[in-house]
């Protein structure tokens, strides 16, 4: 797992929540070998197939989810998460996806998406390969980053 | 979402099951058009990108689990799931995940497999796309298989 591998998803998922969602991202202090890691009450899983294999996973709280797709709908207000709500929100998996797989192109690691997987409730989450997490920070939000890669 | 994809993923489960584990496999009806599916106790998802987009989710409970790790490990007796034993059923989800590249490949899709994420905890699982969800009985065993595939 290489340093800028990791910093390609970093920044694919960033440009998506600054560019796309106008958020302030600050992101925390990574911590390694992370296994099992905790589902937050929502995540959104995305794999990546191709010159590496990726599982990205981005955990957060069910607020978290509703300012997300709040900003989608163009600032709305959403107090339940309806099918609309979540079929954009799996929207938001795949330009995350798509973020990252322009970041990892760049680097020379052109990479396929899965469709995205939307975990509700709180689970365990477990690979083969390590994770490693970091926070980011986005104002009074927090959304974990899970990123586990295989050459 | 086409029937002979659907059956070359199953096929491909199917004999992973059969082949591998020696089980018995009895397939029940397949239900359509679910979202979201239930994670039961746990659940491997293996995704695939290439010709078709697919996310199989594989849910069983945990007695199931400990039933096909200890097939794994050549008939032990499993009581309590240890990394040794995580380890071992995410290369479960491998085995599976290649066992449907290979069906599918005879079909004429190629696709290559993300790495296995193994989900702990009861929880819900939502796609973009719908799933189809078939329960593989397994003697005394339940599987439920849900899969989602896209063009």
């Amino acid at each position: 797992m290489q340093a800028k591998q990791i910093n390609g998803i970093l920044n694919g998922t960033r440009n998506v929540l600054e560019g796309h969602l106008s958020l302030n991202v600050e992101p925390g202090n990574p911590t390694l070998e992370v296994n099992p890691v905790l589902s937050g009450q929502v995540s959104v899983i995305v794999g990546m197939t191709g010159k590496i294999k990726v599982d990205l996973i981005l955990g957060m709280s069910q607020e978290t989810t509703k300012m997300i797709i709040g900003r989608m709908f163009g600032g709305m207000e959403i107090s339940e998460i309806d099918d609309m709500g979540w079929s954009a929100f799996s929207e938001f998996g795949n330009w995350v996806g798509a973020g990252c797989c322009t970041e990892l192109s760049n680097l020379g690691f052109d990479v396929n998406i899965t469709p995205p997987i939307i975990n509700e409730g709180q689970s365990r989450f477990r690979s083969a390969n390590q994770f490693i997490s970091i926070p980011f920070q986005l104002d009074s939000h927090e959304i974990m980053i899970h990123i586990s890669t295989q050459d």
